[in-house]
């Protein structure tokens, strides 16, 4: 077993940075906060004895040593950033089990013969600069690094500007390093585990996604002088379409999810009619088939409903992942280290994207899920127990040992 | 008849000032800009012989003298502020063509009994401090000052800290300056005038308007692991709301109309359903119980609307104004004028709220419109032609000049 109580006062500690408003966290990706997290962690890695590299994307991974250099080594870890207003435990739980991971090994004078190196990916939230998951995907091959330090946050600063200037632009070229396989915990951030009263979730598989953004261009005009026939409101426009993605979500139940999370209309102004609305479709399902038909339902009934208010629509992809198969070795790694503990579990399907989803193209990998209260997740109020923050880092302890060797 | 070119050429000069980005204007109330145009005004007014005071809400009085001065003055006027995608002529052409009547006057040699007062009042827009005409609604005793000087911006800056921090707080106590009668010409902002290829709208009403600020309250969460039935979304309600406001001006064809312009969603992240919507809605009509329909419909059906998706709602007035009907003699006076000058013209309703709609309460009001093109306005686009202005500013000329006797 891991040291719980250490586990959860570094979940604390790392809490501090990047307070939000209501409890929980606002440590957005290459802010001043997360510069203050990864400094944070680097110290703690060093403290445990291990050497800290980064990459040309600002990915951390702390090694810790194996007997058998000529091994690849088994990486484990998440993410330190957070939501505007997120939690304490999406992704910083991760990270700091696999720091704990190598804590306990040092307590207790194992060594395995692969190396463990604990890694934090930059950006996996995706809020300050879409898509989500940016950096494992750059290091999985799926995106370019230069279209990646060209992707720019609402007020327009640059990925790449922002990762110099908060002085994690590593020496490492990305995807250069090479494992052997890699695990992930995370909290499940949906209700499934909790209402069944389950401690470990086995995830298997990892449902796709769809981000869309739409760009509806209408004419702005007086709210109070124009008449009714006369107006081009890209702001109706961007509410029919709201309820239309809700409706196409609901036309796949149950497993089908839709949303607009991200909506901006202009000038935003109380007696303008707006003339331009900018909003982002997020779209998910388990097989990828419904997640084309419901970008194409979108893509039909909105043109439509753009053509009746007069209005030009425009579609652009502002992310996507498929679905994705864990690696069965790695997943029955997981699934008998929960036997082996004594937790009950259960075979899950994530239902959020995560760092493993792209690691998963390049090396083995799988992931562990432990409950979350009430399934609430990317909310302030999001919460766990310590209970269940070590009964998953227990099973991810056993999983990466047994993967590692001794 | 006025000097057209020269009152073209001061709308072009002022213009300069706080350029928007499509050819309009972005100079919005107690900006550096809207301080810029102000200072640009003064000095214009100084030059042309008027004595400027400025009263504790930044409210600007330019006075020419008339040869009796026990005699109340006559005002026209206008503001200088404009949306943040606004035109070069709304509520600017007031203003100037105030000063051109002044520039006009001392061309000709000519000398009103009473005096003129060529008036900007602050805060027309209402875009940045809500509500809109705030400041000839606090010299007219609609709202009171220490309230005014409380309203926020987006940024929580107050009115009165942006009124002292561009050094508009005059000396004068707000409401202090009697008048005889006003008049102010402003572009009709609709489509009628040009449609019917008429010169002058005699303006006889303004119709009434209701500014309700809604806040729908949910539960923010994670767009792809929250199973549909647990989502509590609020921009989903956001959108039903739109749509309703929509609907409900609809049946109240074809005098009334209904818009959301603002609408700001929280945490605006791709991948969070939004747990707050803060949004406002413009409804407007001739009819003062309609508009109480409207509000009435708005409150039962949102209600249900919050409801059924498990949303709390709440509402607050934002900004409101009933009908109005202009003092029949000064509406006569322009009618006069019009006939007078022999342009073609009409009586009309003002489908928006201006600054005389207060200041009527407190002395005899009317105002003069002019077409633009295609009825547009709030917009960059806005358009006037010089031969339109001169024709309203003409017409304001001659009603001015006959209030204030010669
Ligand atoms: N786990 C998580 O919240 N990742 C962000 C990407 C997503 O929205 O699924
Ligand atoms: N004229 C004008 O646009 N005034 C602003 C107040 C309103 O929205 O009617």
């Amino acid at each position: 077993h891991i040291n719980s109580s250490r586990l959860w006062e570094s979940l604390m500690e790392m809490a501090k940075i990047g307070p939000g408003v209501r409890g929980g966290n606002n440590r957005q990706t290459l802010t001043d906060e997360d510069a203050e997290g990864r400094h944070l962690f680097k110290n703690w890695c060093e403290e445990a004895g291990m050497t800290v590299g980064i990459d040309s994307m600002g990915n951390m991974f702390a090694r810790h040593e194996g007997t058998d250099s000529s091994l690849l080594p088994v990486m484990v870890g998440s993410h330190l950033d957070t939501q505007p207003t997120g939690g304490k435990y999406d992704g910083v739980l991760g990270v700091l089990a696999g720091l704990e991971i190598v804590r306990s090994l040092n307590d207790m004078g194992i060594k395995t013969k692969r190396s463990i190196e604990v890694v934090n990916w930059t950006n996996e939230e995706g809020t300050r600069f879409a898509p989500a998951m940016l950096s494992s995907g750059v290091f999985a091959g799926v995106h370019t690094q230069d279209w990646a330090y060209d992707r720019e946050d609402a007020e327009g600063l640059k990925f790449g500007d922002e990762l110099k200037r908060i002085g994690f632009v590593g020496d490492e070229p990305v995807g250069a390093r090479k494992m052997h396989a890699m695990f992930e915990l995370h909290i499940e951030q949906g209700p499934i585990l909790e209402d069944e009263n389950v401690d470990i979730g086995v995830v298997t598989h990892g449902q796709g996604l769809n981000w869309i953004q739409v760009t509806l261009t209408g004419k702005e005009s007086h709210t109070g002088s124009t008449p009714m026939p006369k107006r081009v409101n890209a702001g109706l426009g961007a509410a029919r379409i709201t309820e239309l993605v809700n409706d196409i979500a609901l036309s796949f139940a149950p497993h089908a999810v839709g949303a607009v999370g991200h909506m901006d209309i202009y000038p935003n102004s109380r007696n303008i009619i707006p003339g331009k609305a900018v909003f982002t479709i997020d779209f998910r399902h388990p097989n990828k088939d419904v997640i084309t038909a419901m970008e194409q339902m979108l893509k039909f009934e909105g043109r439509e409903i753009a053509e009746e208010l007069g209005l030009t629509i425009e579609f652009e992809q502002a992310g996507a992942f498929d679905p994705v198969t864990f690696d069965e070795g790695c997943v029955t790694a997981v699934r008998n280290a929960a036997v082996r503990l004594g937790y009950s579990h259960r075979d899950i399907v994530s239902g959020a994207g995560h760092d493993a989803c792209w690691v998963n193209r390049v090396a083995p990998t799988a992931m562990v899920m432990c409950p979350c209260v009430d399934g609430l997740s990317h909310n302030e109020d999001e919460d766990i127990s310590p209970e269940w923050a070590a009964a998953g880092t227990d099973v991810l302890f056993h999983a990466v040992v047994e993967t590692a060797e001794i």
